[in-house]
């Protein structure tokens, strides 16, 4: 069973039910949505939570990337910062981990997450082995059926990288930048053989089915630069992610889409444009997009710029991206930021295209900033306990005012 | 003299010629963008320093405020947070204080400023009085002269909020939230007269003639919630500035004009374009936009987003927001991360719109990351200390990969 099938048969679903009323949608036409492929419902059958929705019409969710390292791999670690992201809202979890006992740590999170998770289970193939080029077409696949059968909610799988795009990734500035758009370039070249999770498309696509895993399709050769955004290397993948999304479905497997990436701002809505094109309306998910290469420390917000407009002209995820990009891995506070300019981002684009209800939020919020409703004001707040702190650090806490204005207070009566 | 006056009359002077060199464009063009009010060189004749261009087809520019309030009022400390806005990169800083020694504050700041400096003159005359009732117009329009006579190199005259708006404003959710709009409201109210910038534009506009001060035509009508954003209030006063900007160009005064406030995303474009049509293309110096209200603690990014596409779709000048406001006056850190959120979106937005060399700098960060040299990198950095120090916490310190992805690393040869 899976959610695609049931809808397909017409069936209103438990989930379909819970994701409408989350969403002040019309249950009827959620069930259309998910029929086409529209909106996807990660849940693997073995793992139990309150359901989500990621699509079209549906709020834009967030996902933070959390998991463990060759360098720091403790299980409570990773387990602080799932609580971190349930805390902060972010609307799903990947756990990428590279280090320590890594199924151990994939089943601890799986057990204590109350939102969806994902992985991308080629990361453990990789680095269970010695060398990228012994990694076999079996230890992928292997990583896959193991991560489904835990109970992983979505996988990203990079099928759509064919062999023939490498010249294409030859003639960049950066190259292949994502980890897996990177293994299996290499992988290709000195195997001299087609990506092992194009070729096993089909076997996927059983196991995905068989415990209504969802697949992100993942794109690895999302741009690493401006220089290179939309370039062919990027749509060449692209283009054959939209067939796959097509192959999933006629398969009755939930599918959404990976997308870029360093993209100037000038371009997002002809990105958002080609993928609904090429991949006839599956969920697209973002990295980003970074609008700029130029500020390492502050990619948190240029991703928040460019995933507000992506969300605004239709990505329906983003993966939240922090402050630490391109420089090591993220702290707390930088996994906190990162989720909130994510959040930032999705619920911008969510005012923007008109999803119901997001505008009310900001009414309802002003009218308590209107009113000096201070209480109110920060339990409306994206991140209260920071609002309320730093209001707190000024010297005018009994005041009804702030610091910034004094008695000139604009909005006092 | 003015800049403009030179330049009607056809004369390239020494500024044009700085300006031109800085912004890789040719003198004559700069001049005739100067003669027809689309560009201004914001510098008092009695204030030395490197002038700087802000209008069309320069690099966008973006001001920090600074400036002592009741609280705080200490020299010392406004001369520290002129130090943070040079060197981070402000182009500008508004002395926005209202408490202490205020004269003596701002003279200080002119002193010690290497980049044009502009005020609000009538703060000043606010908080000089016991209430905003005993306010009269000699005292606003020697608080003008006073400052012009200083040194200062553009100010705030919202003379552009018209008895006859005030109807539209009581429409609003949160009615007038700039602190200059809402002062303006009360006295026309309480005094049943016509707003005393409006009435008194002529005298405003010899003072600034006779020193090249530059007139940035306030909106005391931003909104201050998405809700209110493009209404009829924030409309009517644009409308008015924009007939206030001719009549400044009549008289040879340089002249911009200051913009929202909280817009949502997909009324930036639109509020852009009103403002080149109902302002003739005058210079466009915006506060934010901020895309959404949800976010105290966070208003750095949701004004970063809305700056992007503001600076894409035309404004030319970024006032920072720091994360602090609508909580308290900022720290030291909140300064500097708003000042660079600022700089990220005026550089997003300049790679839009085809600033030239704007992107040559990502391709030059980009290459730099490719080959793993690190040093030119945080050379590049839009801030090369945070980004340096984060990489120091990594402990793979002298390894030529860092702790995201260690020997998975994409980039690794």
């Amino acid at each position: 069973m899976t959610q695609l099938k049931e809808a397909r048969k017409g069936r209103i679903t438990d989930e379909i039910k819970e994701v409408a009323r989350q969403e002040f949608i019309n249950p009827k036409q959620l069930r259309k949505l998910i029929a086409k492929g529209r909106v996807v419902l990660p849940r693997n059958v073995n793992h139990a939570f309150s359901p989500i929705g990621i699509g079209k019409f549906l709020r834009t969710k967030v996902n933070a990337n959390i998991g463990s390292s060759p360098n720091s791999h403790k299980i409570d670690d990773e387990l602080k910062k799932l609580e971190i992201c349930t805390k902060y809202k972010a609307d799903t979890v990947m756990d990428l981990s590279t280090g320590g006992d890594i199924d151990k740590i994939r089943r601890a999170i799986l057990k204590n997450s109350s939102i969806p998770v994902g992985t991308v289970p080629i990361y453990q193939a990789m680095v269970e082995k010695e060398s990228i080029e012994d990694v076999t077409e079996d230890d992928i696949l292997n990583a896959i059926e193991k991560h489904i059968r835990d109970g992983v909610d979505f996988i990203t799988v990079h099928s759509g990288l064919t062999k023939n795009a490498i010249p294409l990734v030859e003639k960049r500035l950066m190259g292949a930048v994502s980890r897996g758009g990177s293994f299996l370039v290499r992988w290709m070249k000195h195997n001299d053989k087609e990506n092992p999770l194009y070729d096993n498309f089909k076997r996927i696509l059983e196991l995905a089915g068989e415990y209504d895993v969802t697949l992100s399709l993942g794109d690895g050769l999302r741009p690493g630069a401006i220089k290179d955004s939309t370039d062919k290397a990027q749509l060449h993948e692209l283009k054959v992610l939209g067939k796959l999304a097509k192959n999933a479905w006629k398969n009755k497997v939930q599918a959404m889409i990976e997308g870029p990436g360093h993209i100037p701002l000038h371009e997002i809505e002809k990105n958002m444009k080609l993928q609904q094109k090429y991949c006839h309306k599956a969920p697209f998910y973002v990295l980003g997009p970074l609008v700029t290469d130029v500020a390492p420390g502050y990619d948190h917000i240029t991703s928040a710029i460019g995933g507000a407009i992506a969300s605004w002209h239709g990505a329906d995820f983003l993966c939240y991206v922090t402050a630490a990009e391109h420089l090591r891995l993220p702290n707390a506070d930088e996994v906190r930021e990162g989720i909130i300019a994510a959040r930032i981002a999705a619920h911008a684009g969510d005012i923007a295209k008109g999803i119901k209800k997001a505008a009310e939020w900001d009414n309802e919020l002003s009218k308590n900033r209107k009113n000096f409703d201070w209480k109110n004001q920060f339990e409306l707040a994206m991140d209260p306990e920071k609002a309320e702190r730093m209001r707190k650090e000024s010297c005018l806490n009994n005041e009804e005012y702030c610091t910034m204005c004094g008695k000139f207070c604009s909005m006092r009566k």
